[in-house]
């Protein structure tokens, strides 16, 4: 994280010194470094950062304790008034750089809207670290997943549910994958996310004594014949491969949706929202 | 429709006379042709005619009552023989025609791989001429959803739940959208589908005694608490505005999935999948 130790020109909030910094060559080092955490999952992992494109997003970032360190905006698409009040809602100091059009369009999906990102520092989401927020849990557990539209959606729906946990294993990209923070809508900063090997999160389950009901054809019986109502893991897997060996061996109950169509072929995202909704009508959509 | 009626040279099949056509040049009219059905709702809605990718979904498109007309093969990508095996499986006669993988990578999406198109043509799918296949039906409802890829996972939703019909009220795009039939893995040709505007939809309904469940906030109860074994129709809006006024205005009950959440968005076809799975629960997961 050396980057971020060259703080030179802070913005003190409290008494609104904003100290500007213009940036214009798209050769500019740090414009260089945040296309690199745009783009590469192992520049993120090795420097603990990752960008946030979009001013919701950002704030829901903040509320859910992520630190922005650095916020780059552009001012012909965001009001400077608007970044400040953006600003006012950080609990620590930030760095604030204006940008150009053309930078912004390098470094943005969405390239006409929103004209603000930041700079935000990675939470350690290892399982080893991770606690539960509840004695009765209700978990969402998603092992490797690949398409990020799926990830958006299952995190929005874990988000919806309130869900105790969302535990990646086995996970193929990186959490902070700019497309999954756009396909969550923010749903991303939002849910107590947990990662590891499927390995560290079965034993994490064993011992918090947590059933693991897993989506599988294998050994199953209908979703609805259940009782979730006790600390509950509903394991889904990829839309290709299913479930591995290794969790399709620890599961407490294997759990089918009963179809009887001709291609039976449900997205993962919706038959993990089926079978989470299932819980929650059980638990009568109590926390 | 008068590009088909130049049927100059046809495969007949009782004999197995394979009369072989190369086409070697992107300029060439046919593929002129097929280009702009891949492309053009007008022109597929002009022409009554539709392009499918791949093996997969043409023997789907066969065994749901459509009318392959033209196949076209590119030998580098697949087997002659496999083509004629697929030939065999249909009640008319085709044209065939070998083209070349550049004009392959022209007219699909998988470049690489499946190495067959079909010229197909469309049914009529207004809601004028729509019969339902059951007395005690139930049905999905679409009103103006514009993403591909939710209209796949409903489509494929849908079928996994055996729904008696797919209504699509007020489309943005004709149901022949290539982008549709890729991300329904076919399921476009495995539902019941009807379209039309949103005021002939609920006159249908109303005619057919049909209760309208809308999935709505304004004046809505819990999912859950609402009965669907009777004749049940369930209603979503497009994830940025909902359903119409004209929608809301005729339910017989607006439903909600109850949500705790910070966001609070589920994805369309997710909290359709919801729905959809209580009605099947409900009703013991029988047709």
């Amino acid at each position: 994280m050396k980057y971020l130790k060259k703080k030179t020109s802070f913005l003190d909030i409290s008494i609104f010194a904003i100290m500007q910094n213009q940036i214009k060559s798209l050769q500019n080092d740090k414009i260089k470094f945040l296309t690199q955490l745009k783009e590469k999952s192992r520049v993120r992992r090795k420097e603990k950062l990752f960008i946030i494109e979009g001013k919701r997003e950002i704030i829901l970032a903040i509320q859910g304790g992520y630190e922005v360190t650095q916020l780059y905006y552009c001012p012909s698409i965001i009001n400077v008034k608007e970044v400040l009040s953006i600003v006012t809602t950080f609990k620590n100091k930030v760095e604030l750089f204006e940008i150009t059009i053309e930078i912004y369009q390098k470094l943005a999906y969405r390239v006409t809207t929103e004209g603000i990102i930041a700079l935000v520092v990675s939470k350690d989401t290892s399982i080893e670290n991770f606690v539960l927020p509840s004695k009765n849990p209700l978990i969402l557990i998603a092992e490797a997943p690949e398409k990020p539209g799926n990830i958006g959606a299952l995190l929005r729906t874990a988000d919806a549910a309130q869900l105790d946990a969302v535990l990646i294993a086995d996970p193929k990209t990186d959490i902070y994958n700019p497309n999954i923070i756009r396909s969550s809508v923010g749903c991303i900063f939002t849910n107590n996310i947990a990662t590891g090997s499927t390995f560290d999160i079965i034993n994490f389950l064993k011992k918090q004594k947590i059933h693991i009901y897993g989506a599988a054809l294998q050994a199953s019986v209908d979703y609805h014949t259940q009782d979730y109502t006790q600390p509950t893991a509903i394991v889904v897997g990829t839309e290709a491969t299913g479930l591995s060996n290794s969790f399709l061996e620890n599961t407490t109950q294997n759990i089918k949706i009963p179809m009887s169509g001709i291609i039976d072929s449900m997205n993962v995202s919706v038959a993990a929202g089926i079978l989470i909704f299932e819980a929650k009508r059980q638990r009568g959509f109590n926390n």
